[in-house]
């Protein structure tokens, strides 16, 4: 089958790579998209090689399950062990020995096929169309943070950043909060958040300090750490979004003299995804910015990578 | 009065500093305790300069509240501006117009007089003896950990160091724990927290790694920060007790996959404190090393800065 396969160096079509034969359920991938975390592997991160491609829709060929044949499904991308305390709590994503779809020992979507455990497959509803389909994996990583935090619905919620997951996140939050504010300086990222109700703002001002209940760092810079530090309210919330790696002497006692309390969330829950496309609570189509043929893979990447981009997806 | 002076450059004895005449509670300061946070100063911390001190117990000596005159007590070291949202729910530690008592904006107990707010001042009950008094702020400081967190009773708590904050922390989260392990390696110190039903263990092995429920950095080392994360279950709980100030690339990556929280916790909650000590739940006589007069505090710095002491009290 064809696979887009990165060997720790380079990503190359593999037009024979051979189809998954695990025992699990098999999907045939018909679109998938691409992550930010997708062009930080191909910087090194996690150290992974093999298939890329952790968000996608597919149609089950072949299951232990018979039901599942022929469904168009999403799949969560973390398989446990089913053995250790995290699995049997039903927290199989933070299994130690688990797997990650195209992150962590675990071929990826970018290709014909990948196989899953039964699981981690969700049926879709017809109302969620292939396109809001892809979302669901990075908007249930933005749902992680409802699961994590009982949000108040009158705090102030305040999400650094104007990219990808902000945009995911500021969707998410909006179902609990009504007074949210990003902070993000893309004037066509700004103005679609704009457009559901939640206000932008291109700098931090002074009123802003110690301002915000919650703070939701989703730029992956350290600027982004030190100004979530910044905004956030004596003994406020800053949620940790994105991976960051500081370059420099990052001095943490603001953060103990104000008692903040930092939250590390990643992957999320995918059936409040799968509800907030189904009904429309969340609108996700504004996001996409281009749809390539996988065979197309390196303009693909090529516009992923470029600043101001939103989501790209790809067509198996 | 005599009072010992940081000029930020220097600590000196000045025979003739003016006796405080605030309006506030006057308070004859009768025995103080030397804590990192005034060895920090010395280095530079909170660019201080004043007169430095914030562990006492003194006697009322005039007051608005006359039923507090002659009464032996501790007080609270912040003091709120009585009007914002944090003072007004209780929280004057979190006040962003407070001073703190010989740290932030006001003199300090390394003298014969202070004065405080009459709210910050505690009668102690007659079982607490001045030595053990000197230790109610940093046992409360160590208390907050408990106000900030629901403590389960079967959770594993590590506590990394040995060191005086880590001894309070540990006695107090044992109210609360019975399985507390502490990371250290200064005999003394760990024989102190095993006669008190503390595990310890001078070095972190394979099975202790995400081990821990909760994990309390109280070293102060950026090592520290790093071992917590370790230490810490997928979606455990890392209590920042000391001040880090990171001198190298800091990777927050192992945190946000593991999902760990970071909680900030500084000043705590003095009435748990002093209850502690009047009922002798928690003993803190074994941590005294020395007692000093005040006049000879150049000795009393030297020894509290000596690696592997306790605590260092001054009589006034």
């Amino acid at each position: 089958m064809k696979a887009l396969y990165f060997d720790g160096k380079s990503l190359t079509m593999n037009a024979d790579y051979p189809k998954p034969k695990s025992g699990e359920t098999l999907i045939k991938v018909t679109m998938s998209g691409i992550c930010g975390t997708d062009l930080e592997i191909l910087k090194g991160y996690m150290s992974y090689s093999g298939v890329l491609g952790h968000e996608f829709v597919g149609i089950v060929e072949d299951s232990d399950n018979k039901d599942l044949i022929g469904k168009r499904i999403v799949g969560e991308i973390n398989a446990g062990c089913k053995k250790c305390p995290s699995c049997l709590s039903g927290l199989e994503r933070h299994c130690q020995n688990r797997t990650v779809l195209g992150i962590y020992k675990r071929d990826g979507a970018f290709a014909e096929y990948i196989s899953l455990p039964e699981e981690n497959i969700h049926v879709l509803p017809d109302s969620v169309s292939d396109k809001q389909a892809v979302f669901v994996e990075p908007l249930a990583a933005a749902f992680e943070i409802t699961e994590q935090l009982h949000l108040e619905p009158n705090w102030k919620i305040a999400i650094l950043g104007d990219g990808r997951l902000a945009q995911l996140v500021a969707r998410a939050l909006k179902l609990s909060c009504h007074d949210i504010t990003c902070f993000g300086h893309h004037e066509r990222k700004t103005a679609l958040l704009q457009k559901i109700g939640i206000k932008t703002k291109s700098a931090i001002a002074n009123s802003d300090e110690h301002a915000f209940d919650v703070v939701v760092e989703a730029t992956g810079s350290e600027s982004g750490f030190l100004d979530a530090m910044r905004l956030a309210r004596p003994r406020g919330t800053v949620v940790l979004k994105s991976t960051i790696a500081s370059q420099n002497k990052l001095d943490l006692s603001p953060a103990i003299i104000n008692e903040i309390t930092f939250v590390g969330s990643r992957c999320g829950p995918f059936r409040p995804a799968i509800n907030a496309l189904a009904t429309g609570l969340v609108s996700v189509d504004d996001l996409i910015d281009a749809i390539y043929p996988i065979d197309k893979y390196v303009q693909a990447f090529e516009h992923a990578g470029k600043p101001g981009v939103l989501k790209i997806l790809l067509e198996s």
